[in-house]
């Protein structure tokens, strides 16, 4: 399948080389709006071409867009007022209630499928991408529905190159519940990093103190503005009320430490032990290669 | 030397496999109040043999030990009142204000180190010990001019053989800073593990939608809450403070969030990113086998 990858970062790069390997893409063109990250995605050989979207979408029938997700209604609405009748389209993108919206009237609406890959790192850019980043994780369709018999039956090749399972949800289900388990992450993270850089300004204690739970917890405040300051302003709804939860739950901790309530404080942190439980859950369930409908 | 551990858990049962492994430790006697914990740590031949307090603190040369933070003062002073006048007592509690000043006026209180090596997992018990916890890890000495020249010769040798550098701080500036550094994290991670197990009662979406950044950010919810509720009460001045700090951050972010201020969240988390040149540090500087003075 001729194939066109809009955005050659962590997530169209990483596609790109494992499509590839799988046999899937045997051309890759690929588009990016920042010259050095299109320069340095060719130079890796992530893709065999660079081109300009228009070029792009007429040449591919496989169009893949993994951008920053303000930047996606824009361009996937160029792509299917100008993609061939037959081609196919993926988005990629974390959030997918507006992206959902915004082509649901679309005449090739049936052409396009949304997904959301739930993998990824605190990197980005060209130089992020490698080989097996998605595999054994899980790949959600939103509004299967709507999309043609062909567009779901291409995903499903797609994400089973990539030893991914799928499964499908309503897109505003699918946004309520990533903005726990995965922007809500990544607000606390973000935060405990500034705090921590906030009270340490002499960083040498940083290095002298932190230990690797630190860094394990701290990690995603890694992770690139640019791609989530977008993500969290679509999911705003959902993600301020698991930030008020989340902002309530330490509020109360903190109560219950200033009373030096030990047994209260233990009491807590044995009910969120139970997320070892799910943890471990997460590891073992996690099979490859199935599309399972979701049945929540 | 004949050396006894008090407490058979990860840090207690980690340092009696390398301990033993550097030769330093020919006999080791075990103590714990779980029996099971003691039958195990004996089973797993971390301990030679598993005696009472009493005869553990007759027989040893060196005495380490390794208990939630809440036990130690009492065991502590009951060691300094029996143990002989050549022996060396080196405390590994994650707290050290209350310690020091429990035993600042006794007086053998020059044969006692009051040490924390920064290392840990999620893991307790005598089945999460493993050789290398300690490798290449930060150790911190807390009023080193109140140990004798002796007992400081002695806790160097232990913690060089651990392959861990060690620093000197005061015991109050080490509490406030692990607050920061290393409770609040944990805090934080108990927290978000509960707010996601409270919203997504039917943890089969936890299972699908949780990826690896989550299990990251979370993964000190699997913590002993008999391990840290102690260190919480003990530390819960300084804890509270960062606490505080953590919840304004979230709170200023969630303003923002609210009125879809992109441009200021970007800002925060750009902010934020500097963790990453922290962090690298972290893996950089760490070099084992040095008594480095703290210089703040």
């Amino acid at each position: 399948m001729k194939t066109a990858i809009i955005g050659l970062g962590l997530i169209g790069g990483s596609m790109a080389i494992d499509l590839r390997k799988a046999g899937l893409a045997a051309m890759i063109v690929g588009v990016d709006n920042n010259p050095a990250h299109a320069r340095r995605a060719a130079e890796l050989g992530l893709v065999d071409e660079v081109v300009g979207l228009e070029e792009a979408v007429k040449q591919a029938e496989l169009i893949i867009t993994a951008i920053p997700v303000n930047a996606i209604t824009n361009v996937l609405l160029k792509i299917l007022d100008n993609v061939s009748g037959s081609a196919i389209v993926i988005d990629t993108g974390s959030t997918k209630s507006l992206i959902c919206k915004a082509v649901e009237k679309h005449p090739k609406r049936s052409q396009f499928v949304a997904a959301h890959p739930l993998a990824g790192t605190e990197n980005s850019g060209p130089d992020a991408a490698f080989s097996g980043l998605f595999s054994h994780k899980t790949n959600i369709i939103c509004e299967k529905d709507r999309s043609s018999e062909n567009a779901l039956e291409v995903a499903s090749r797609i994400f089973s190159a990539l030893e991914m399972r799928t499964i499908f949800m309503d897109p505003v289900e699918h946004d309520k519940h990533v903005a726990y388990v995965s922007h809500l992450s990544h607000v606390s993270a973000f935060l405990l990093g500034q705090t921590v850089l906030d009270i340490e300004k002499d960083e040498k204690n940083i290095f002298n103190l932190a230990g690797s739970g630190f860094a394990s917890t701290v990690r995603l405040a890694k992770s690139s503005p640019d791609m989530w300051a977008p993500i969290f302003e679509q999911n705003a709804e959902y993600l301020g009320q698991a930030l008020l939860e989340y902002i309530m739950h330490l509020q109360k901790f903190q109560y219950h430490l200033m009373k030096r309530d030990v047994k209260e404080l233990h009491r807590i942190m044995t009910g969120a032990n139970h997320i070892r439980k799910v943890l471990e859950g997460m590891d073992v369930k996690q099979k490859p290669n199935q599309l399972v409908e979701n049945k929540t």
